[in-house]
């Protein structure tokens, strides 16, 4: 019998009715009483109550190192988190406990626990079901499906099926008390506990229009990354309001930049198109099949590994746990 | 019969190689030649030959006041765009040619159509075949399918089924030389063309760890309305780096904020979570179904029209053309 154990940081799974709208108050112990089966074998850790909207940097750290802690006591971990960032906290996860030999599944809900009809009863009783049969690495199980952290993505606001595995399949379903594979584990490498990062890094999604000055001013705050989420495979403005010129200047002032597509499927990249040429030459990064989220995650995390330039950029290009087609 | 005339503006569908890659040189006439059947009665105009990543504000102008001034003498619109900001540009031009009583029917193609495996073929044959039937409106019709222009999102970088009609079913497919209504059209108000709009809007896309001094530093950069595409249902960080304080900010200094969702599918709303409350206490206008692409659009045209800030909050929360849920 595996060891399990469930960690809780609050989300609409734990929520309860207050006088200003939903908030999390139910403990990790509590959330078990709601799934029925044998759950008294599980050990529970409270470590904080959130919203998930609320989740930034500081509390990825404080979640890897909870399970980099605890690992070597347990055989799985259930991480119960807010759907609004859970993506997010995945992907990060996946780089800051890279190679993990434990199962670590993150799951949530679209509705309270405490409700009757609440999607929380049954995704925490697959997430735990996942935890005793599959192997490491860091997932979100939600809707019945088993998805790679760096691959997922909240796509719907309400429905039960929230989350989506973009550019690859599901890596398993669960089926009452069993998994289904889909889609092959990525191999694994060794374990690394690595949970520098620097979260000095923007997102820029652009609209036709979007003021050059909006870019230039992102090294005035301080960043040193930025990911662009551009028009269909990478295109930019190169006229007018001149993005190309804007970017360059970043790049130029030793900021990474990244060119991710704001399309929610399929790569992106900058070696089709005329307009996209310039950045090209002048080093901008990729982000071919990597989710925004991966995107975002992964460069928090090499700039927190790494200020060499080459060694960034090769990095950001090297597939490090399945977020991005080798 | 009815008097068609085909607008050309670019894009992939025009494109043949050039060293530097893909570059749109095609005009109108060139295009009907690879559709097949009799198209000579279709009238044609080459507006400008752009890669649809350089298309701005001026551009959308442009091509609504060319569709005003071509309407008296015509029965129907095909125009050609890139893809890459092509829902964009449909979203745009539904509001400023709102009610418009001929379709104006928007189209083109993931691969160049000098290519025999071109879906710029098939789909700009479908257009010709939707503009001889439907009714008025500004619509994308691509991948066999026509979707209302307010609706319509690019989802896929390199498929040819690259957009959706989001939060409502296409309102028709074409099926050979026919059109098969699935969602019928929106009630049309009285056609008005309205080409004036404030393009000094930003879209924020949110990230765990977003600084809010990118949000302090768009009033400085001389926006008068910010699209924040929020986590989940509409939920910003509300502590530590602290997006409420620097959205309410904004609104104090009488910049119109609208509160969107990162996910693609589904309405976002303020009303349901704790921390969401002080934004919405303070003004903030949801976008409940709207696509970004709609909401962008929208607030834009918004701003050209009016600065009163009820009317502003009025208009949004209206719906003008199918882009909003009633």
């Amino acid at each position: 019998m595996r060891r399990i154990c469930l960690i809780a940081t609050g989300g609409t799974i734990a929520c309860v009715q207050t006088e200003r709208g939903l908030a999390p108050k139910l403990a990790a112990r509590d959330l078990l009483s709601y799934i029925g089966g044998d759950t008294g074998g599980i050990d529970c850790i409270d470590l904080f109550s959130m919203d998930s909207s609320n989740i930034q940097p500081e509390e990825w750290q404080q979640i890897a190192s909870c399970i980099d802690g605890i690992r070597p006591k347990y055989d799985a971990i259930v991480l119960t988190h807010g759907t609004d960032t859970m993506a997010y906290t995945s992907s990060m996860l996946s780089f800051m406990l890279r190679g993990i030999d434990i199962p670590v599944i993150i799951t949530g809900a679209q509705y309270p626990i405490v409700r009757e009809d609440s999607d929380g009863r049954k995704n925490l009783r697959d997430a735990v079901t996942a935890a005793r049969m599959i192997g490491g690495g860091v997932y979100i199980c939600f809707g019945g499906i088993i998805i790679s952290g760096c691959r997922a993505v909240k796509t719907r606001t309400t429905s039960l099926d929230a989350f989506e595995s973009i550019n690859t399949p599901p890596v398993c379903t669960v089926e009452g008390d069993e998994v289904c594979y889909v889609n092959a584990a990525a191999s694994l490498s060794h374990y690394s506990f690595s949970p520098k990062i620097d979260p000095r890094v923007a997102l820029i999604k652009l609209i036709p229009g979007t003021s050059p000055e909006i870019l230039d001013s992102l090294a005035a705050c301080g960043m040193r990354g930025v990911v662009v989420e551009a028009f269909g495979l990478g295109g930019v403005h190169s006229f007018r309001r001149d993005h190309t010129e804007s970017l360059i200047r970043l790049m130029e002032k030793g900021i990474t930049v990244i060119l991710a597509s704001q399309c929610l499927y399929e790569a992106s990249t900058p070696d089709i198109y005329e307009v996209s040429r310039p950045l090209k030459d002048a080093g901008i990064i990729p982000a071919y099949d990597m989710t925004t989220e991966a995107a975002v995650t992964k460069l928090m995390w090499v700039l927190g590994q790494t200020s060499d330039r080459a060694k960034i950029r090769e990095m950001m290009l090297t597939n490090l746990c399945g977020e991005l087609r080798a």
